[in-house]
């Protein structure tokens, strides 16, 4: 089975792939060589073990996004400067490829003050907006980085990342917090501890080794403790970012479970919420930036 | 070379021991055997491996304090419920042990709302408190878990946990800022980045990634980056804890290096601060345990 274009995205931890005919999947596949598990040398076989099979005599453009453009990755992409379109420039062209692909990586962006980075979201937000001319408004991506983008004219005119989700990894799986926070989930102790936080933000550092004397002293169940931590953060991210989300036009692009929980959390505080699916996203903004490619050729 | 008696600090990760004569410190020794890894049927080895050259023919006091007496240590010393003495029941003593030691565990304290815990500051507490009698105020204990604690008429009135020095660990060195801080250090971006957090609390989740952003944009040094993380996290700490310092005398029972960096945030929000050493107040705290001991005996 050939493909006629192949769109990846190669993100820290896991490399996914999608083989596809205009903006049709036909196939997809995934491993977790993330970029952070590659070697330098190590991109071009790692991803020919999960494609080989869509590949055939002709060179197969490969439009991929993510941390694979870092200074680290396959090839640096250097970042766009905003206030810019989400995806401003032609992709990167991976140099010396095995000769059945034409490989691209997408430029991530960049905010000199304060500073931030994006790599992959602004591939996401190309997508989402393809299909939706003149939306001005703010999009919040949530994930192990979430990131708040404020998008106008079609243009990112500014973003701010939060470590959430990876502060949730840490406490809730390397912390003292482990043995308190279970599996399972509470959806009044989630939107409480958000509510919390959000209304009293100065009190999240005193909240959370209470998650864990909560569990000694009164043996509280570990979904609660789970659905707290959650609240905690998100109400801390939400408390951070009540400029971008206050009386905006707003939409998370995100995977289904976790732009639910930021729907349910941003609902509360009556913001009208959109959803997007991030897949869905990513593709639509790999086939723009493949059509960026093709202009160019 | 026999000793009087051995005081004990048994803390999660490390266990440290002192030959004593009345409050003169004789010897002393440590490990790594903390309460986090030792079997419980491995304490009492743990701890002979330490004293066994201060033993002789006569049993010897030991009284230790620390997680050494949470359910999963060497035997079970219940909290006593605040508001009360810092030390106010007799230390439990330790059954079966070796016939030349005579163990005891001094119980923690516990906070019924909101739910908190302690093990071995209550010690550091009471150890404090005996060369200063009448003694009323705040004390800050900083450490991997800070406590806060509001001292009046000799006894603890209330406290509260916070995971700052956790936090400062898991950021520093497992997650993507890992990449960005580095050692050394740098006071004004500390005092700068401490009254940023206390005056916009709201703020903290924003500013986390962002150093990892000024590195990848700016180049910014690791020693920055460290003493910024560490004026986040405790400018976090210290405006949740603001009810508790505003306007109180107040004491910090911490090391040296520690208490300085506590010390010179408050100075700055103009608040009085004396310090004190923890392991003076340890073992005067033992001491005062010992005594205990000894009445009831």
């Amino acid at each position: 089975m050939n493909s006629e274009w192949i769109a990846v995205d190669w993100g820290t931890s896991h490399l996914r792939v999608w083989a596809m005919r205009g903006d049709t999947v036909v196939d997809q596949a995934q491993s977790d060589k993330g970029m952070a598990r590659v070697d330098r040398d190590e991109f071009q076989a790692a991803l020919l073990e999960l494609i080989e099979g869509w590949l055939g005599a002709e060179p197969v453009d490969v439009i991929a996004c993510g941390m694979v453009g870092a200074r680290q990755g396959w090839v640096e992409a250097p970042y766009s400067a905003v206030p810019c379109a989400p995806t401003p420039v032609t992709p990167i062209r991976v140099p010396n490829t095995d000769a059945r692909i034409r490989a691209f990586v997408v430029p991530g962006l960049k905010q000199t003050s304060p500073p931030d980075v994006m790599r992959g979201e602004e591939t996401q937000i190309a997508g989402f907006l393809a299909s939706r001319p003149n939306w001005d408004g703010v999009i919040c991506l949530p994930g192990t980085h979430s990131k708040w983008v404020q998008v106008s004219a079609g243009e990112v005119v500014s973003f701010r990342t939060f470590m959430t989700g990876e502060m949730f990894n840490l406490l809730s799986g390397h912390s003292v917090l482990k043995h308190s926070v279970g599996t399972g989930w509470d959806d009044a102790a989630f939107v409480d501890a958000m509510a919390d936080t959000l209304s009293k933000p100065e009190q999240l550092a005193a909240r959370l080794f209470g998650l864990r004397a909560a569990d000694l002293l009164q043996g509280q169940d570990g979904s609660i403790a789970r659905a707290q931590l959650s609240g905690f953060l998100i109400g801390a991210e939400l408390a951070a970012t009540r400029p971008y989300w206050l009386g905006q036009r707003l939409a998370i692009i995100g995977a289904t479970g976790l732009s639910e929980t930021y729907a349910k959390a941003l609902k509360t505080q009556g913001a009208f919420v959109e959803t997007a699916d991030s897949t869905e996203c990513t593709l639509a903004g790999l086939l723009l930036a493949r059509n960026l490619t093709r202009q160019t050729a």
